[in-house]
């Protein structure tokens, strides 16, 4: 009887224990150690050398609305999106585009472009809204990077004369993506603290 | 004795099945609607209404490090970040900046500012800086609300007036940041099929 009283009683610690386990999990999202979120903000890196492997199209769903869910001033939201999955047009633009050869490899393309006309700092909204592609390319388990259109004219050009934008739109990034080569690389670590300052002191 | 084996056998289960949640909590990461950073880039929202309640040490070192996660052209961070938590200076900028009287309220600012000479695109960098802070600040419980210093001349002149940057680093932003006093607003569903674009098809 004693051992099933002892049974009994690890049992209960068990579960008790587990519960406990599983409650935390929940909770600490409010804790910085265990919060995915801050996770995913420092463990983003630049990805440029992706598998084969096709992305769902769930998940393309969820990067675009990551870029619609950014902040716009006045709330104007001057940007279009571009997704481009014609691995033609991908490996083309990766050999006229210097800065973006990772764009024949790449089995998925975001474009963020901004309407010049209906804001003149469409170019910050649009930063936005590609930081948070970046990130959420990050939190499903692809690899991405921001490679610039804005400000230069030979890029954007580039862009231009295959998506038929009207020519108020201007192409900010081109975001290519795919699953990552290497699972495990790095995130850098850029904390400074000699560019953190406090209220009036420099 | 066969009760006693009935116990282990329920204790069993228990534990596996215990484990098993556990288990199942951290794979999510990888589904879309478990997500938690999907969810957060999702739910921030603009929050311009505070409690009086500081903001603890660790939470603001977090909203720094974000800040400093994210990706600049040419790796150059040219980014500068000013944490402002002396009240009286975030009154005063309340009163003489129309666009951000909610300073009068916050507890905290976080002021992104990039130098103009090591990048001529530093805005972008600070914007994807700004936009990594308002995350972690929704997904630490926290409002921000980003408030903008940078294209307005005399918005940056009330900030460099109290805040001796070189002359050569400009504001781009100020963030106030607080515990929202109504914590469960929703965010704005921005989504809009009519800005998605694909391929070549426009």
């Amino acid at each position: 009887m004693n051992k099933t009283i002892t049974i009994i009683a690890i049992a209960a610690i068990l579960f008790c224990s587990c519960k406990e386990n599983a409650l935390n999990i929940s909770t600490n999202q409010n804790s910085p150690e265990m919060n995915e979120t801050i996770k995913t903000i420092l463990n983003r890196k630049s990805v440029r050398k992706y598998t084969e492997q096709k992305i769902e199209k769930e998940k393309v769903d969820l990067l675009v609305r990551a870029a619609f869910a950014a902040p716009s001033g006045k709330n104007i939201r001057p940007w279009e999106i571009i997704v481009v999955d014609d691995t033609e047009l991908l490996k083309k633009w990766g050999e006229q585009l210097h800065n973006a050869p990772m764009l024949k490899t790449a089995p998925l393309a975001i474009i963020i472009a901004g309407d010049t006309v209906k804001s003149s700092y469409w170019y910050l909204d649009c930063s936005a809204a590609t930081q948070n592609v970046l990130l959420a390319a990050e939190a499903l388990g692809l690899g991405a990077v921001w490679t610039a259109s804005f400000p230069y004219n030979d890029r954007m050009e580039v862009i231009c004369k295959d998506i038929p934008m009207p020519s108020t739109v201007r192409p900010l990034v081109v975001i290519p993506i795919g699953y990552p080569q290497d699972a495990n690389k790095a995130p850098m670590d850029k904390y400074d603290e000699s560019k953190i300052h406090r209220n009036s002191k420099w």
